[in-house]
């Protein structure tokens, strides 16, 4: 139950919200060994107006011009090799539709199995 | 000072917002094994528009037809049971007014009594 | 890399938005033990509306009129006296731009060095 939050310039995502957030999913099922199904997306995108994304153009020795700022909450169980592999499969993807690499940004919180609920089917509580 | 973070459809929030920050604040209080007070209420709604919620409908075999997604920080205390009381009973809560608890999507995330500040009162400053 | 999420009236945003984000970025860098460069400026304000920010006037015994959420992440390694001294330094800088320190709420989350990307040079993939 990875929950990818995508904080962007607005304008980036009425053109393409739709390819980002395609991109995005087809990276984490392109890390096979995560094991993450198919079915297991879920993505949050909160574009940002003129002001609110603050940033510094260089920090880091990229050309920054904007930026895409992903947070990725997962449970706490993948190596180091496979999170810098997602990362770069999301780069990647994110890249094809059109982002600049400089521009994206990403952030990987951990938590437990046992901190994640994903619904409850409705005839268990009726 | 769980910080309880609500991103949902905006035509949700706008007809049922109190009703659901005042649901799941009641829900905080009915695991009084938590301990947290009745002023711990620090909560945070992020109407989201149209294509900002995506998801998968039928992860987890639910019927989900929209997504209520709840982030709440805590400071790392609770053990297992507790964490699930607080869940089932937002969801028997948020069902009693009005959303399906199939779009229930719940994610919990910890961190250190160190890391809180819940303000400064402004004699102190001055 | 601490990425800085605030979350806040969108009046306030409006009137003191570029002030507060220099006065936050002013004090990450007046607490020169955490060694974060003065490039690492990564900051994200979310401006909320009418029934977005719900929370408890009195909690914690302060005077709280608004509030203003500070969320930071960053990597697990500063101690507790670092982490203290940041908060402290970022209420004193934004009261000094208007803020009341009443209505500052502040909450750090930790990850690891491995977890952050930010931007690959765009040359490095093409």
């Amino acid at each position: 139950m990875p929950l990818i939050q995508v904080d962007l310039d607005r304008a980036l995502f009425e053109e393409k919200g739709k390819q980002i957030s395609d991109a995005i999913h087809a990276a984490q099922l392109e890390v096979p060994e995560m094991g993450i199904p198919a079915t297991d997306k879920f993505q949050l995108f909160r574009p940002r107006d003129a002001g609110e994304l603050v940033f510094d153009p260089g920090h880091g020795g990229v050309d920054r011009r904007s930026i895409v700022i992903i947070q990725i909450t997962a449970v706490r169980r993948f190596p180091v090799r496979l999170k810098q592999a997602l990362f770069e499969k999301i780069i990647t993807r994110v890249a094809e539709v059109g982002l600049r690499t400089d521009d994206i940004f990403i952030s990987f919180i951990e938590n437990g199995f046992e901190d994640w609920k994903a619904g409850l089917p409705s005839a268990a509580t009726s």
